[in-house]
């Protein structure tokens, strides 16, 4: 769960490219630079605010954003005021999410997309925003626009670093990772450990890159697809969820294949390892669906149950928890029994680390898979105690 | 939520119909009689089988039964060889749900309902079959069947509480009423303590009266869709889930207004408050939903929201949560800022044991609510250290 270099891509259900090499995860990728900065949202004087941004103007890029209903001032900000193919810096906050914060969160929100556009020289709608954190409380804006004018200064390289501190919440550890491959650089940070799961994680992720990569937003929408697509910890879509993908071009060269996908599946698994209180993860493998949407569905049931979740905690290969999931998310429908022939339950049972399950539904050709983690005594004591 | 005399309509919800008259729980409505008996499911010597008949051969009855696609054998039994309306008597084990059990299974659940049949003198098809206990664990059906001829043998109008013994798995506490109206008397026994346990499954209730119904199965559709359907305690739907009405007519009078909507409403309450390791529960109301469908969406989403429970039991009032749950259910849509001004969370951070919270949603009329319970650390041990 570390960043620490040559151990990023250390998942069984990783597939690393043929040569990738991991470098120092708080240096970016060519031709961009960050900056972190303490303006006290989180207290303690931890590194709560950040700024990306990429040198050169030539930069393509993508983005993609929660589609919570009751989504947060900053997500409409890029909505609304953003130019999503080509946004030049990103600005960040942990520690309030500014969501349900009506206009003034809105107005906020536009402040720090200006003040950062004015700090870099470049034009607002270049600039993303981002924020975590509490809902519902009003932003201190003036202490983040202080932060945003301090971190914009020292912008570098080699603060990859105190940028994904910058992002982090409730998260045991950073996530960030720089790889290179055929003469290209990927850095990519993240943060997430709760309210996380479908129309992608709750969780934010940035990604620079020196590739050159022609339609930004199919490549990033293919490679989230089968990483924070693929996710989940508690079920809950966050107000707040951002992916942002940048390209500088740099290199002049084509981004390899696999090399984004790898890194988003890693940052998403760890994810879901660093799910509030997780001590374990698990994929589940659904097969034999009769559509593609009976497998997602059957698929998210289990990941979801909180019996398959705590059966994955107590170590007990229970297929009959497995069963009854499935046979919720298929309500109505003719099913021959889902017993122990076509479910596999052994991996709850074992002490991996990432547990395998799977069930064939005997229905069609369809199939899918979603990774989750256990519920444990620490996830209720987080969010009984802690509010977000 | 215990089943004494005088304590039973006890909820604040439940509407108690003026002049009804709390009896003896153990004393079912005239005309009915009931028997328990051990067989060993449970161990201990605690009663595990259970038979409930109608004297006359008048019955009317409705029998609801779960929707889950991985339904046990007596469900699949009851679909298929029974008359639903013309249910003489009941026989029910606990300890083993005889679920994903295959065709030895469904052929077990016959020879329950075919020796019950025969003990009383009745044909099979008038015979319903309920099983709620493990999950994928083969059935001693000898055992069984043993238990049932001793549970008929001795059957008595006295034995209300023997037969809500014979159908308790983790419940903390008997559910049961008699309550007289208008010259009639209903009596009922549930069990129940998640919509699914670990390993058990499932909430049972039986109704027997001596009122004339003549539309059994709307009645009782009715009086479920505001009790049983409205409560959550984890989301999941059973394997085993069976409701069943049996109305003798022995009084000539027709079912006083309110009396079984009260009945199954408090029934359904006491089997939140059971809920596995709940310690509160609460209520949430939807309202200005644009559709009915919307409304149960939201409402079953903040409901199950293990971010929402964990504020119940951690007092927290955090409108911030039920709003997120909300927008993600809504995701996709256009909403109005779900803030402070559409959402009452503050029962969420009382000391009472039955919370109320609600939120308007601003786009149409319509509205529902729903009942459910907080989600505790002893939710979590139960079902990881309970191991099949």
């Amino acid at each position: 769960m570390t960043a620490a270099t040559d151990t990023f891509l250390s998942s069984r259900w990783v597939a690393a490219p043929a040569g990738v090499i991991e470098a120092d995860p708080g240096r970016l990728a060519p031709g961009f630079r960050a900056g972190g900065a303490a303006c006290g949202l989180k207290g303690g004087g931890a590194t709560d605010v950040g700024v990306v941004a990429c040198d050169g103007d030539e930069v393509t890029s993508a983005l993609l954003l929660t589609r919570n209903a009751a989504a947060a001032a900053p997500i409409r900000v890029c909505r609304e005021h953003c130019d999503a193919d080509g946004i030049r810096a990103a600005v960040v906050n942990s520690g309030n999410a500014n969501a349900a914060t009506g206009d003034q969160g809105f107005l906020d929100a536009l402040e720090m997309q200006a003040a950062t556009a004015d700090a870099l020289g470049i034009d607002p709608r270049a600039v993303a925003v981002a924020e975590t954190g509490k809902i519902g409380v009003p932003l201190p804006v003036d202490d983040v626009l202080s932060g945003i004018g301090r971190a914009a200064a020292g912008l570098s390289r080699e603060a990859g670093g105190a940028f994904a501190d910058s992002i982090m919440t409730t998260d045991r550890s950073r996530k960030a990772c720089t790889l290179e491959l055929g003469g290209v650089t990927l850095s990519a940070q993240a943060k997430g450990a709760g309210m996380i799961e479908p129309g992608f994680a709750t969780m934010l992720c940035f990604v620079q890159t020196d590739a050159v990569i022609a339609d930004a937003d199919a490549v990033l929408r293919a490679a989230v697809a089968s990483s924070f697509e693929r996710i989940t910890v508690d079920g809950q879509m966050s107000t707040n969820d951002m992916v942002l993908l940048q390209a500088s071009g740099g290199s002049a060269r084509p981004l390899p294949d696999g090399l984004l996908d790898a890194a988003l599946l890693q940052l998403a698994l760890e994810i879901v390892a660093d799910g509030e209180g997780a001590s374990r993860t698990a994929r589940v493998q659904v097969d034999e669906a009769a559509t593609a949407e009976e497998a997602e569905r059957v698929a998210r049931a289990i990941a979801n149950s909180p019996l398959v979740k705590t059966a994955l905690l107590g170590r007990d290969p229970n297929w009959g928890r497995i069963s009854q999931a499935a046979g919720m998310a298929l309500a109505g429908e003719r099913v021959e029994e889902l017993g122990p022939d076509r479910i596999d339950a052994a991996g709850l049972g074992t002490d991996e680390p990432e547990a395998e399950i799977a069930i064939r539904l005997g229905r069609g050709p369809a199939g899918t898979h979603v990774y989750f983690c256990d519920l444990t005594k620490d996830y209720v004591e987080l969010n009984a105690e802690y509010s977000t």
